[in-house]
């Protein structure tokens, strides 16, 4: 790749996309905030663009909503010959463009899955993509040439291309990322309700709690953005969250009003066992890694007082015996001196992993 | 504690008790089921109750429909001064002894926050309420001397024992865990919906989607019974959640609609904004550790190339530098050559430990 590159907006996606092309491209940068450019040159993320130059390709790395003034505007001087975008949602930002009387030929969306809880260019990293998904969302018309183009750029960035239509796209993400968000965070909401049921209830909270709410922590601000974004595809989501889960409080009540005399209608107990088995199937796909799933793996569980060093007691035990941990928890409970630690591994692996880590003098449990 | 105990039920619970107190009482066990009592027998958990000897304290550690006609069969032959049972929920059954015309003086419901995946005497282990809450939910009418026997088991078991009425603990359970459980089911069976889609989904899937549906993969007829047990606390939880997520796709319905006419009405990207804030507000109760919550708190990102031995190396270095590691995750992603590891730190124990890592020769990341 020796033609130019334009990169339009150094924030954090923008300035990581220079840092990764460094040596592979040449990159020009351009930003209405003079700070953020500075920022970004300082790095080394590309060169100043002098507004006239014109590249083989730019990508539009701004805000959602800027895309399409900013093609408009640098499609007056002819700047580039192919086009992209990195913004989260697709279908909102084709269609702004075909209302706008846009060809798409020569244009392609596209969305890095890479981010970080910090913005702005100085949290920039070259590896930021390395090994993340990178959703290529061409429109109908859209040309095998801009698409290569923009593909090339995913594939130096170090990511996995990845070519869904943006409807597909803009529900995927809604599925994997904009749903699980809503859902942890109402869950979260629901311990303020009652003060006293919640101060009660913390105290008996262990990992299950922990897990399900982790993602409520994240940045309100910034996932109202993302929520509005995508409020199409993730509306009907929610919607019929909604709903299963007003039949699973139907399903309970009849359970607490004991047996019904109706023996023709479905059991409220069948209605539970349905969506838990429903949930086991849906957590089957969930992928842990590398495509492997729950099925693939066992937890064996250390236990250890709590204090430090423990956990890298037990890892440099396992790692002398040649056993590869795939993830590790630690379980701590509120007011409890002794911690476990779950060690993550492969199925096949379960009974050489107890036996080397109960021989290094380690409390393998269960 | 010299008098004597009987434990009737010699499942998971049961024989972990009598192996916690091994040393401490003189354990009797009876179980309806001879091959579970003999395991428990063979395991040192107690002697062979011989079905007359009498008792100062007995543990109803049965199921929780069979808790009142057991008691009732032995009450007959005042085969204690004192009784108690471990069962999940609290309400129905002190409401069952009520019903019976039991006086509850001698009687105190608990229930030991501790379980594991496998059932019955064999995965039974001496320290498995080591640290975990217990819950002591006395009656109206229970006396003192009652509640103080009840506890004095769980401290010798080395629990943490905690003193709830019978509809708290209820509601509290049902808040802690099994609406989260109910959430995560749901959300995970939402990837079935559309199998299309929910291939396209799981290729772009994250950490997100994999904590907050991490509990789905729990044993459906386990979290039938338990469900059900607790079905009038868990039904009206469900209910309001499913209330909550259909406001929040009224919102986004409006928002994915466009600006409103009626600029007295609530904005809808004001009311997801409500919600996210609740849900971190109700995330920060969620206690992380021994009391400590996310905000006590930092992660530090270390690259890693995705090899055996790489968690243990940076715990090691850590470990060398004097730095506390509370919790450690992995994130892989699909397709990802190279692994982050997240070190949990207290918040000021970062920049130390963000130098010592980096001086190791780690890749610290952002």
């Amino acid at each position: 790749m020796t033609a130019n590159l334009l990169i339009l907006g150094t924030g954090l996606i923008g300035t990581s996309i220079g840092l990764a092309l460094r040596g592979e491209a040449d990159v020009v940068l351009d930003d209405a905030d003079e700070q953020a450019l500075s920022v970004a040159l300082s790095r080394g993320a590309g060169r100043r663009w002098n507004g006239k130059e014109k590249v083989s390709h730019a990508i539009l790395a701004v805000p959602p909503r800027h895309v399409v003034p900013e093609y408009l505007r640098l499609r007056e001087i002819d700047a580039a010959r192919t086009w992209s975008h990195v913004a989260s949602t697709q279908t909102a930002v084709q269609r702004e463009l075909e209302s706008a009387g846009v060809q798409l030929t020569t244009f392609c969306g596209s969305h890095p899955m890479a981010g970080k809880e910090q913005a702005g260019p100085k949290a920039a990293a070259a590896d930021l993509f390395q090994g993340r998904p990178w959703a290529l969302c061409p429109g109908p018309t859209t040309t095998a040439r801009t698409v290569a183009a923009t593909r090339l750029i995913a594939e130096i960035c170090g990511a996995e291309p990845l070519v869904l239509p943006a409807p597909e796209h803009d529900l995927a993400v809604a599925l994997v990322s904009h749903l699980p968000q809503v859902a942890a965070s109402a869950v979260a909401a629901a311990l303020l309700n009652d003060p006293q049921a919640g101060a009660a209830a913390i105290r008996l909270a262990g990992p299950g709690l922990q897990d399900t709410t982790r993602v409520a922590a994240g940045d309100p601000e910034l996932w109202v953005d993302v929520l509005s974004q995508n409020a199409a595809a993730v509306a009907p989501l929610v919607r019929a969250l909604a709903l299963e889960l007003a039949r699973t409080a139907d399903a309970l009540d009849q359970v607490a009003a004991g047996p019904r005399e109706d023996p023709a209608g479905a059991s409220p107990a069948e209605a539970l066992r349905g969506l838990l088995r429903r949930g086991n199937a849906g957590r089957r796909l969930v992928p842990l890694k590398q495509g492997k799933h729950d099925r693939d793996f066992t937890i064996v569980p250390v236990g250890v007082p709590d204090q430090p060093g423990q956990l890298a007691g037990v890892l440099h035990s396992a790692a002398e015996a040649g056993i590869n941990v795939e993830d590790v928890r630690v379980e701590h409970l509120v007011g409890r001196p002794r911690g476990v630690i779950e060690l993550l591994v492969h199925a096949s692996a379960e009974s050489h992993a107890r036996a080397a880590l109960s021989a290094a003098g380690w409390d393998v449990l269960g």
